[in-house]
């Protein structure tokens, strides 16, 4: 089920690319009108990268991150890409 | 850049529903081929979380999970749906 617009389908890489693992992390906060919830995103996006952290080696080069927001809607992207092989090892936990 | 099919598009609540934030989170690994990468979203799902708990209050109720799995990637979706007043408050840090 989808929320608000978010949709999975993975796209296949093009052949000719060379061998990268991606993460994609997509988090969206909606706020109901009246809510007075106030706005995560700014704090968790840290968190969540920590996390990611735990699991494999990214630089910060590595890391892209867009952040838009609106009155109720607050949207995270965190775009992470490694080299398939000589990076992608579990980090020490 | 979305780098393998998400999209990031808020769609507006219907007017009549009831006052409820929501929060989706979309995570997606693609290991390239040949990547000796290891799958790690089964464990990752849990720290997300975790992470999302330091931020507000979640009951397991209020959480939906789909995880899916193929050759090369691999998707998590998290969805929390929590009124919008009474539980939405920033949880003991």
């Amino acid at each position: 089920m989808s929320l608000f617009g978010f949709s999975l389908k993975a796209r296949r890489p093009k052949s000719a690319q060379t061998a990268k693992d991606r993460l994609q992390l997509l988090l969206a906060h909606e706020r109901s009108a009246g809510s007075e919830t106030p706005d995560y995103l700014p704090q968790l996006q840290y968190d969540l990268i920590a996390v990611i952290r735990k699991y494999m080696n990214v630089s910060d080069d590595d890391v892209e991150i867009k952040m838009e927001r609106d009155d109720d809607v607050s949207s995270l992207e965190i775009n992470i890409e490694m080299p398939a092989t000589s990076k992608a090892r579990p980090a020490k936990r």
